[in-house]
């Protein structure tokens, strides 16, 4: 347990090692994928939905997995006390040596750590801005959680006013696309829609949910559509679903169907109960 | 000095430690920077170059480096025996909790690892062919030699045939960029030109010096201008300047102003002389 209030194990292959070495290829190039996940009395409501998306990613950039009941394993050892928290995981391709030619026989190297919970949700929902960066168009990488983020963080770093708690980002053809850690869902009259992830973007596993809870349509959207919009939510798998107060100089009061898009969920899994709520 | 014939040293900050620490953002987002230099008798023949270009990396991306003196004794201490080889630098912002807001005041994780030179030029000429892959448009990285390299990795994935050596690579627009690892100059007549890179790819240090010796033209180039070519090259800071003997269908003999270029570089840093040639 580090001074961070961070648990941590690092393995290669099914060998536990103390630190990462120094020639990670996640290291050198961020050749890895994560997965970020809320953890709730110990387990997690969408174990499942993780590692689908994590053999999804790992196919499409061919790169070996640990074997998935030591994965689970290490993973719950982290919460044996039964606790709640956030579960990080990433899975890189094995070093090697210098240059980008994968080593398809090299053992995965990835890392299991346990963090606190985020702060509490503000009361009202969410202040957001646009951020100036455009998430570049690449159809090879678009949907998968993979380690290559610098946007992101060059987005978050747009602002450090402590009064905002999400940037919006658009793609290079000025579409909303998601926040910087977050996926983004509008609402006109009674109908949902969120940005297609063809070119960019994060398939996030709460997404997924309230996809299928509302019906919503993936599509294009103007950032003009959120001036016109009922409401807004953004969506992530440790804070769940987070209403939108404000973006810019727009204003949403709670929307009786945001109400019970994040009841149902609560129902659902536990942990995003509104008197567990994080934001 | 591992199995893999590599030595290296990690610091934080101005200390050195064992390994990388599992909270590295470097392993996370691949939020660093990188240099490959060759390293002739001891010495690198473009250090002020890299260091040049790894400031202004550092300057674009708000994050903070190590002390310049510390790191020139450092990379130069692992070639304390005048050899000959290949050094890699990766700088990499300092850790902190999880989530993308960088911690400003984190020292930098940072690595200097020595490799052997790569194998020797193909007689006649590098064999290339063109990837599939198309690199994203991203204006507020291009240019910089950062660790978000999973385009890098993919397009390297797309050959495993020996008989093929790089690969290049093209924008979303469809025009010529680079290689996996190295710049592209194109000969007609007697000019040269190399793909501008306000959208995508890596400033070379081996291009600026190409560049300054051919008076080239920095523009868009489109495949098919390979085909019309008088000559092609391939440039990197490791290997100096490859002459381009075949792209799939197309043929080149070694061209008078190549050969010339080679002779110019290797009078200028005599580790690129045709004797010390490496591929």
């Amino acid at each position: 347990m580090s001074e961070r209030d961070t648990f941590d194990r690092v393995f290669l292959g099914s060998e536990r090692i103390d630190a990462l070495p120094g020639d990670a290829r996640g290291f050198a190039y961020g050749d890895g994928l994560f997965e970020t996940m809320r953890v709730h009395r110990g387990l997690v409501p969408w174990w499942t939905q993780h590692v689908t998306r994590l053999v999804r990613g790992a196919s499409h950039l061919s790169m070996p997995l640990p074997d998935p009941a030591q994965l689970e394993r290490e993973a719950r050892a982290l919460f044996d006390d039964d606790g709640d928290g956030v579960l990080k995981l990433i899975v890189s391709r094995g070093g090697g040596g210098r240059g980008y030619t994968p080593h398809p026989d090299a053992p995965p190297l990835w890392r299991v750590s346990r963090h606190a919970l985020p702060a509490p949700l503000r009361p009202g929902g969410l202040v957001l801005r646009w951020c100036d960066l455009r998430l570049a168009s690449q159809p090879a990488l678009a949907g998968i959680k993979h380690c290559n983020r610098l946007e992101q963080v060059l987005a978050r770093a747009e602002w450090n006013d402590p009064a905002i708690d999400e940037g919006l980002l658009r793609s290079s053809d000025g579409d909303l696309v998601c926040a910087t850690a977050a996926n983004v869902f509008v609402l006109h009259g009674d109908r949902w829609s969120t940005p297609s992830l063809e070119d960019c973007g994060v398939a996030g596993v709460c997404r997924a949910w309230v996809l299928a809870e509302t019906g919503a349509i993936e599509t294009r959207i103007a950032p003009e559509a959120l001036q016109t919009a009922d409401a807004v939510l953004l969506c992530n798998a440790v804070r769940g679903i987070l209403p939108v107060a404000r973006l810019e100089g727009r204003t949403w009061a709670l929307h009786p169907a945001v109400a019970d898009l994040r009841a149902r969920l609560a129902r659902a899994h536990p942990g995003f109960a509104v008197d567990q709520e994080v934001a």
